[in-house]
């Protein structure tokens, strides 16, 4: 059979309805038994042998031609071969093939043993070539498909999470802290703070349950200063004023802008944005501890009732601006990591609201 | 016993010499049972209670003062501390504690069981904050001890890795491929390429014996065309003109300029960087392919034989500029990753030549 390119689509007449349309799932009905492809669906039937040639060309010369005439042909024509081999049908997105638009899409594919006629949606795809950004705005319920530079498909899903958290722990009403660089000692720390709430990190493993000495982290440190429950105090590196160690600052207020200024100098506007959602996350009754072993913000436990009994972390959190482009490279690092200590990562979007994203890999 | 601080140091005597130094690793003994101890050891000793004072300040005084007095004095007292309790004797670095002085280091750590008058060190140490950065040249060598936010501590080793390679193929000797973007296609490439040289991916799944369609990547593509064994033309997005299909270039230097171009417009001097260390790979008999799914450039395979008898990849390789810094986080996620998926994670540094750097977790 041979098809023919008019409009950018390919037209095939014969039995291709129920041949193609029908049967398997390619192009969309025009009267009779004719139909229209895209060029994809063209090139695919093509690659199989089930179509013989488009206006007199064959598979490499409709390729080559498409790749000329198509932004990103080649990636989507391996993207649509290998959800076909998979055993789905699925539609090009972009130009009501055959639903509604969906400029961010590329492809709609139908849960297995569907089709279009079936009305029914299981994934929406876009397709992403391994060198090009992606906004994280807006990213929850596509699923990325990302062609690597060897032209191997990896299949990332973005959801929007659910982040149950069931922590019960008031900090104690007061609690004085030495501002030491980019870190906050408490020398007679409850041992609750540490032991219920999970906050801070005994200094040099000194196990006792008398009050003993923790550090805390300057986010956790500053959310403690916001709740009002921590004053500080202040010691620098080079400053060699003799401050006694009880030269605590005029108030809360004060005390606020002393840890969000050393924040910022150590970190800058990142500081505030880990500071909100760390916050946000404490006030969901989750415990964020540092992420750093896994190269992200923060992990977190659903529920603390104590340190000693410590389930695993559930979350590994990145905090970013709402603004952020993910580099597909970085986005399969996280996410490559994440399912290998099997917890699910997530972005925290940061504008003047906070927007969670989870992003996973799945092989549909 | 109570110490006296003069010149940066603590001096003890009383029966210290032999209580400290000769018994447990100590400072380094003056004249008589005299010692001098560095601050963070002092503190050591006072966290411990086997100092009651120096110049009469307790712990909590003499940390603050030594915080104040010292640049990253919290840093270096926490690893202090940290190995001591993991039993090891240690001493500073910086200023001839007791061998030769090494700028870059902060502490030499002598062999479990052995001090300093061993002569002996099996780990040169430096700290690191999470938030600083480290020069990648010339790290091989050290251990870094990174203090996380929360004052956890992280000890990485940073080696010189041998990179062994067994691979025997030689290309054959004339393909013709086609330029689409960034991507080559060889529509006729013979099974060997991908099935024993593992150069590129077949086209969309096709398995055959015959010659098909394999896809390269752009380095791959660029690195036999340097060995001129690849002729191209050239198919771009959006251009419509008539090229014939074997409209090859001028010759070989002219396909190099243009898949370097190509490679250059896609990913900048990262590209030349990349294509480097490809060549230096293979040249060696290991088989880089796309490091992607991993995050990283290349991952390697030191023997290939055949794709269908393939061993799992070794190595992980990040490729840098020489006058890279890392950023203790982005190391930690390396790190993380390439530990566990079993690889070596391994750092090409780029300048004039070439700089193998390798970094693994280690637990002291």
């Amino acid at each position: 059979m041979d098809g023919h390119l008019e409009n950018g689509v390919v037209r095939l007449g014969g039995n291709a309805r129920q041949q193609f349309h029908d049967s398997r799932g390619y192009g969309r009905p025009l009267s009779g038994n004719e139909i229209e492809l895209s060029r994809v669906e063209a090139a695919h039937l093509l690659f199989r042998g089930d179509l013989d040639s488009v206006d007199g060309l064959d598979f490499r010369d409709f390729f080559v031609a498409s790749t000329r005439a198509r932004d990103r042909f080649g990636l989507r024509f391996l993207v649509y071969a290998d959800l076909r081999e998979r055993g789905f049908y699925l539609s090009p997105a972009d130009n009501e093939w055959p639903g509604p638009a969906d400029p961010d899409a590329d492809f709609v594919v139908y849960p297995r043993g569907k089709t279009a006629d079936d009305g029914v949606v299981e994934h929406r795809v876009r397709v992403v070539g391994e060198r090009e950004s992606v906004a994280a705005e807006a990213l929850a319920g596509y699923v990325l498909a990302v062609v690597d530079e060897e032209s191997e498909l990896t299949y990332l899903d973005a959801t929007t999470p659910d982040l149950p958290g069931g922590t019960d722990y008031d900090p104690p009403a007061s609690l004085d802290g030495l501002l030491v660089d980019d870190r906050v000692l408490v020398w007679d720390a409850p041992a609750d703070l540490y032991e219920h709430g999970f906050y801070g990190q005994p200094l040099a493993g000194r196990e006792t349950d008398e009050p003993a000495a923790i550090q805390l982290s300057l986010v956790e440190a500053a959310s403690l200063v916001a709740d009002e429950v921590l004053r500080l105090s202040v010691a620098e590196s080079g400053d060699t004023s003799e401050k006694p160690r009880d030269d605590t600052s005029e108030g809360p207020q004060d005390d606020y802008a002393a840890i969000l200024a050393r924040g910022r100098a150590v970190e800058g506007e990142r500081f505030d944005r880990r500071l909100r959602v760390y916050r946000r996350l404490r006030g969901d009754g989750l415990v964020p501890k540092t992420g750093y072993k896994f190269g992200a913000d923060f992990r977190t436990y659903a529920e603390v009732e104590s340190v000693s009994n410590l389930s695993h972390s559930e979350h590994l959190v990145r905090v970013l601006p709402a603004s952020h482009r993910f580099d597909p490279r970085e986005l399969a690092l996280d996410v490559r990591l994440a399912g290998g200590v099997r917890k699910q990562m997530v972005f925290a979007l940061v504008d003047d609201g906070i927007e969670w994203l989870s992003v996973g890999r799945v092989t549909p």
